[in-house]
C-alpha cells in the first residue's frame, strides 16, 4: 500500500482533532514524518502544503510549522450557473426574461465599473423558476464595450449569465452575500410580502481590469445558501 | 529566471481570459508546455492541478485536460473569530454576555445536532461591538457531552467562540448564509427595527460525527460579506 499525501494530511487532521497535537504546537518536521509515514518527503510537504492553504498550520520560514492557535478555516462555496443550481436540486428549470434595455449608465454603476461618463450599458432582469415556483431574480447590468456580441444576443430564451460563461471569461470576480428587504417589484416577483427579508448575492466580474458584468441575484425568501468545510 | 508554478498557471490564465484557449479546447499536453515554458514538467503538472482544483479546467483520464465549458467558480471565505474580524477593520472590539443557562435540548436542537432525550446543553446569548456600535448578535448552543470544560467556562469577559477555538478542534464544519427578519430581541440588541432585513451565518460544528456546537451569527442592518476569487 502506497502512503498518499491524502492519508497523511487525513492522519495529521486526526491527530489535530484528538488534540496529540495540539493548538500552537510544533509539527513534526518533514524528513522525520516522511520516515514514520515510510513515504517521500514530497508526500508530507504536499499534505503540509494543504493543511497550511487551509489554514490548519502555519509555516513560519526559522520557526517551523505549527497548530494555528485559531485555525482560519475557508468555507468554499461553488457559485454554479442557476439552472444547474436547479436541476441538481431535482427540479424543473424555467427562464423568463422581464426587461432588456440599452441606456446610459447611472451614476452609481459607473462607480462601480469604472465607466466613462455616458457609456452606455445593457441592463437585463429575468426571473429563474424551480417546479414553476418563483427562484431567484436577476438584476444585471452588461458592459458593452468589453462585450460588444452581447447587444446582439438574444436572452428572450435563455438568461445572461449562460450566454456570458460560455462567450466571455472573466479573470476577477468580487462577490457579496447580504440580506435585504424586498421593494415592491421583487416582492411580485419572487412571491413574498413588501419588506421581507430576502437573501442576495452581488457580483462584480472584470476581465483583466476591466469591468464586464455587475449582478444581483436575489432568492426566493427562506433561501440558504450552505457548504460543509 | 526561474519558472515558477504560478508564472505557468498565471500565463495559462491568461490564454484562458484573452480566448486563446476556448471554453472546451483542449490544453496542451504537459511536456510540451514544459518543453515550450521550458520548467519541469512537475512544475507544468503543479500549474495544471490548481486549474483543476478551481474548476478552470477539467481532466479526464482519457480524453486529456480541456477547458471547462461552464468554470465552476468557487468562491472562499474565511471564517475569523469576530473579535479578530472587528480588528481588522480598524475598529475597537468589545464583548458582551446577555444569557447564559443550562437547560434541557429543545426539539428543533436535538433533531439538528442528533442529542438524546433529556440532555442538556449550555445555551449562551452574547453581542460583540465594533467601536461601541452593535456589530453582531450570537445565539450558540454548546453540547457538554463533547465538551465537559465547557460547563465550568467563564464567559462574562470572553466569547464562547474564542473559548472553543483554543480548547476544543472540529472536524467536520457545515455553514449556511441567510436572511432572516429581525424580531424584537434582534432589533433591541442590534439596534435595528423589528423586521429589518438581517445576514445571517448559522455554523454547526462536529468533532467526529459528535455535534460540538451550534450558532447563529445575526450581523447589523446593512452588513455584506465580501470576497475576491
Amino acid at each position: 500500500m502506497t502512503v498518499t499525501f491524502k492519508d497523511v494530511k487525513a492522519d495529521l487532521l486526526d491527530q489535530i482533532a484528538r488534540g496529540t497535537l495540539r493548538p500552537g504546537a510544533q509539527m513534526p518536521n518533514e524528513t522525520d514524518l516522511a520516515e514514520a509515514y515510510g513515504c517521500a518527503r514530497a508526500t508530507v510537504n504536499r499534505a503540509m502544503r494543504e493543511l497550511a492553504e487551509e489554514g490548519i498550520v502555519e509555516r513560519k520560514r526559522k520557526a517551523g510549522t505549527r497548530v494555528r492557535m485559531a485555525p482560519i478555516r475557508q468555507a468554499r462555496f461553488s457559485i454554479p450557473i442557476v439552472r444547474d443550481e436547479i436541476e441538481a436540486q431535482g427540479a424543473e428549470y424555467r427562464y423568463a426574461l422581464l426587461d432588456r434595455t440599452v441606456q446610459g449608465a447611472p451614476d452609481w454603476l459607473r462607480g462601480r465599473l469604472g465607466l466613462d461618463a455616458g457609456q452606455e450599458v445593457l441592463h437585463v432582469v429575468c426571473m429563474h423558476y424551480a417546479d414553476g415556483m418563483p427562484y431567484q431574480h436577476e438584476d444585471r447590468w452588461i458592459n458593452p464595450e468589453i462585450v460588444p456580441g452581447v447587444l446582439a444576443a438574444d436572452f428572450s430564451v435563455n438568461g445572461p449569465n449562460e450566454w456570458l460563461v460560455a462567450e466571455v471569461p472573466f479573470s476577477d470576480a468580487e462577490i457579496s452575500f447580504m440580506a435585504v428587504e424586498a421593494e415592491q417589484g421583487l416582492a411580485d416577483h419572487l412571491g413574498c410580502a413588501v419588506d421581507d427579508a430576502l437573501f442576495r448575492i452581488e457580483r462584480t466580474t472584470w476581465l483583466r481590469g476591466s469591468a464586464i458584468t455587475l449582478v444581483r441575484l436575489t432568492y426566493r425568501r427562506g433561501h440558504r445558501m450552505t457548504t460543509q468545510y
